[in-house]
């Protein structure tokens, strides 16, 4: 998908939402539990019942991997739906990859090519070399981790790496890379006064932005010191929408929660560009 | 398995060697493509004719990710094969994961609950709460990128944070966390130079050294510089030994190769130790 597609689907929709799908067979209604494959049936109650609210799902990889080549398949019947019934979706494998060139195309393959993502997210510890194997694929995104939501972002990305903290350092340092214009950025909504500071180096660049509900983080926050011209932010909410309920009803307590969300959105776009 | 188990088996076997199993379908030897799992196959004549000379198997996922369901397949085959047949080996997933604390435990249930894999290898970017969650898992091991052996490696872990290099601080701040005793760090062969800096830090971790061989690293130099009283370094080599011949005779050709490092390390530490 090209940016210029994904910026049109945000119009169209009135949202830049997008739902993690971070299915845990712990939390999900029991009455699944019966059926072949709880984890793609939920997702896909999940996605019939919110895929007009968002412009993308982010499935976590982790939460697959823990169930094997069983959770494998789920993710790939969950890909393989989302590109058949809803192909204007952006989707994002969260992954947070990152490795030496050879390598990193591999998994640019597995994620690009075998998967039939749009986008992968990266971890940018191993530098330049680790990343551009993946900025490489044409009409595919790279969703690099800039400043992250959690507790622990504090213990080296703030750091004053150089004169300025590490963060900074490695987004000035991502765009001079090859195909930087694939380029997204993680950065946590519980970091709003951040923002500012970060548009100033990537003014143009998508920023997806985990932490908004459960974790804390303020939508309103984030889209006074994040949006730009093109909104320029992919809000994700994950428990706090697919696990507002595990009974019978989860998919459409999912449906009113993502509705929220959506509705919030399309507020703060018409006041930003009146529409 | 435990550190005790580890230094017992590499006493034993006098080898310190880990082999990468970082299967390419294009690097394999054409009659191996006509059987059903061409990777297993592989991967299992390798061990056959190796397992003796090395003490360690390090599966990179990257490369079995990259076809899929099969290739996931491979990898369990692969694991599974080598603890049934040779428990003594020390497993490593080289997988490089990382992410917030709920997530990270899936990955790491992923490695060390399904899989069975001794150790995983984990990025320190986002911090302690993306790590801890490794470190739970009793008797197994989590390898933290420290200093890679790649260019790129200079982009950001060399940077002065703080007063000293990024990669100092990460191992510093490391060894605070919950259950630290859990954790080795990988450092690239291509830096030998820095050895020495980093058993300041960490005098008794394990040391998980890629870069020697293909990328040009030299194993008397890491070992000078790097080796502890209970040697403390996997020396890992994958193409070097794996592709040594993509003919026939390739398991035969691996063997040599492995058997010219193994007896290089047997004489490292015959001069160290007096074995």
């Amino acid at each position: 998908m090209t940016t210029p597609q994904l910026i049109a689907q945000i119009r169209s929709k009135k949202s830049f939402l997008c739902i993690g799908l971070d299915v845990d067979l712990t939390k999900i209604p029991e009455h699944l539990l019966e059926l072949e494959d709880p984890i793609f049936e939920f997702n896909k109650a999940i996605i019939d019942a919110t895929h007009d609210l968002c412009i993308s799902y982010k499935p976590n990889t982790a939460f697959y991997e823990a169930y094997g080549i069983k959770g494998w398949q789920s993710l790939q019947k969950t890909i393989n739906y989302i590109n058949e019934n809803h192909p204007e979706i952006f989707t994002i494998a969260d992954a947070k990859r990152g490795d030496i060139g050879n390598t990193s195309t591999m998994y640019a393959k597995a994620f690009f090519e075998d998967l039939h993502f749009d986008s992968v997210t990266v971890a940018p510890y191993m530098g330049k070399d680790s990343v551009e194997p993946f900025l490489a694929f044409k009409d595919k995104h790279t969703i690099m981790l800039a400043l992250t939501s959690n507790e622990g972002a504090f213990d080296f990305q703030t750091l004053n790496a150089n004169g300025k903290q590490l963060y900074k350092q490695v987004l000035e340092t991502s765009i001079t890379w090859k195909n930087s214009q694939n380029l997204m950025y993680v950065v946590g909504a519980t970091k709003a006064e951040y923002f500012s500071e970060i548009r100033k180096i990537v003014p143009n660049s998508f920023l997806l932005v985990p932490g908004v509900g459960a974790q804390g983080g303020s939508l309103s926050e984030v889209c006074k010191y994040g949006m730009n011209d093109n909104i320029g932010l992919l809000i994700n909410s994950s428990r706090g929408i697919i696990y507002a309920s595990n009974k019978l009803d989860f998919a459409k307590k999912a449906r009113e929660e993502a509705l929220k969300i959506q509705l919030e959105m399309q507020e703060i776009m018409s006041l930003k560009f009146s529409i």
